[in-house]
């Protein structure tokens, strides 16, 4: 992908929460692209991590963000719902954790362009939907190269009639959020094996492939398909620079092909990981999830004491449909093993 | 796949419905292999479709068996509540069908499996579960080769484990019914990416990949997965030897990525095909659906003649996630340009 001035055409996936500017740095300075996810991150915490990943490479990296909207308002009656079902949940499985906020931060890409302008950003990703088109036109002038996420034909054809120079089909294999935006009951389901050749029948702009590679030969498969590049999440979660903790990375390890679900359950919006505890009591419960990113917000007192106390029942485990094929190695060694013939 | 005896590691799907004993013949005569679906029907019905197929070629074809169990009892109040349910659908979009019957025959693969050893078929593929250790005792007597549909690495290990030589293992792309079996609520909704790399991974016996796959190039992509072969069943939905309705054709033509759903509404089983009138009727009502193959067997007439007068919306069209991809050539043509390098 001569566009992104890198040797291989493979993008480490942004993975909030699991992705550190030592794994992007790694990735980049090994030849690929890594990638670092600064969603709904403050300005300040956005140029930290930026400024923290350059000081590692000089090689360019992607800064990746989510477009969508932050709600006007909170409904906290359902929130405090949400809060005293959890608690019960907490109390169930033992686990201490304060779900008794009353305020939530929540910042908007539109607050971090500038810091990306700033920091010349060569490369911007983004997810749950698209920037507006005057972020769009400001990137731009500095020469930004914008990925869109898709994942579904119709995405794909809306990214790239708004000027984005390349984008992610996003198989229904791949783990974390999807990236859907242009639906809303329900999402795209549509197979890595599919989306990608629908979606390079459909567009002119580049496409990378997303969803279940987790090998060279499958790199080889989905360029086959017609990508010119590919993106991979799951395949680093168990790396050296991964911040998944001890019991996330023995489920990912553990994890068989039917074992992850894609839910709302978690943050409100529709991702894909290891069932547990926590996603089984919410599901069955019937009980009305708020909307992203408030449910996620809800959650995530649970989700930081669940990784302190490495009890992966009650934590958020993202994995795609072939995670169990990741190595615990160094990201650097994980490229290497990729690009081999 | 030398153990099949082909020239090219190429399997057409089993489309009961629309497979047709000339598009075995010709897709066996072009150096694929044909599939000729018998599932649930009598034994005399199958020996003539052999005999048919064998008159049209000399080349080896499949035959493809429903492995289901027979319901030892019918509800006849649940039928009766579906009847109803469906008169008024079928009232409320202007068709004539006849929604009344009081007794249904329903043939299980063991009625079949004498008229396969007489007929001398050389292999056997099947899905909705596995034959009778008996069975397979029995066709491996007579050097048949034994091929299985799994949808997950659970199932294909199953059958890798009852003695199958071949395992078909089917993406969440793939159109038509999931050969799912192993599961009782749920289905495994895996990509073809994933899944193929998951079973390869698990099993020695050969691995056909299906689902998605609808060109040389994707093909190409599926052998480098580590598949021994493909199936591919969409990309004859459109061609000269298909049985499938003029508004069948034109629907799969018309067809989005995002087009078709996987619903137990039409047979009781789950299987994906596009979206209408009559699935949308049947999953909004939230009536009892009937168990397979009863449900099937209700909707028949309803089938029959959407077919007859070409009205799609009440019609099943079983399709896959890239099907719009099917042109509307003959099969020995369409296997010419799958095998183009």
């Amino acid at each position: 992908m001569n566009f992104l001035n890198i040797q291989y055409p493979i993008i480490q996936a942004p993975m909030l929460g699991v992705t550190t500017p030592e794994m992007v740095a790694a990735v980049s300075n090994a030849g690929a692209l890594g990638s670092l996810p600064v969603g709904a991150l403050s300005p300040d915490d956005t140029r930290a991590l930026i400024k923290k990943t350059k000081a590692l490479t000089n090689k360019p990296f992607a800064v990746n963000l989510f477009a969508h909207q932050i709600p006007e308002s909170i409904d906290w009656d359902e929130v405090k719902r949400m809060q005293d079902f959890l608690k019960k949940v907490c109390e169930n499985n033992h686990l201490q954790a304060d779900l008794s906020q009353t305020a939530f931060t929540h910042y908007s890409y539109r607050d971090q362009i500038a810091v990306l302008i700033e920091e010349q950003v060569p490369i911007v990703s983004f997810t749950f939907g698209i920037l507006d088109d005057a972020d769009i036109q400001k990137l731009k002038e500095h020469n930004t190269v914008l990925i869109g996420t898709a994942t579904s034909t119709k995405e794909a054809v809306y990214l790239q009639a708004h000027g984005i120079d390349a984008v992610t089909a996003q198989g229904y294999e791949a783990g974390g959020h999807r990236g859907t935006f242009l639906y809303e009951d329900t999402i795209p389901s549509i197979g890595t094996m599919a989306l990608v050749q629908n979606v390079t029948d459909a567009v002119t702009i580049p496409v990378i492939a997303a969803g279940g590679i987790m090998t060279s030969t499958s790199i080889k498969a989905a360029l086959e398909l017609g990508a010119q590049g590919v993106q991979l999440g799951s395949v680093f979660l168990r790396s050296t620079e991964s911040k998944a903790s001890a019991s996330y990375k023995d489920a990912v390890r553990d994890s068989k092909d039917t074992d992850t679900v894609v839910t709302k359950s978690l943050t409100g919006r529709w991702a894909r990981g290891i069932y547990n505890t926590l996603i089984a009591s919410i599901e069955n419960s019937h009980i009305a999830i708020c909307p992203y990113p408030i449910q996620n917000s809800v959650t995530r007192s649970i989700r930081l004491e669940a990784d302190k106390q490495n009890k992966k029942e009650l934590g958020v485990l993202w994995a795609g449909q072939y995670a169990s094929k990741a190595k615990a190695i160094s990201s650097a060694e994980i490229v290497r093993e990729l690009v081999q013939i």
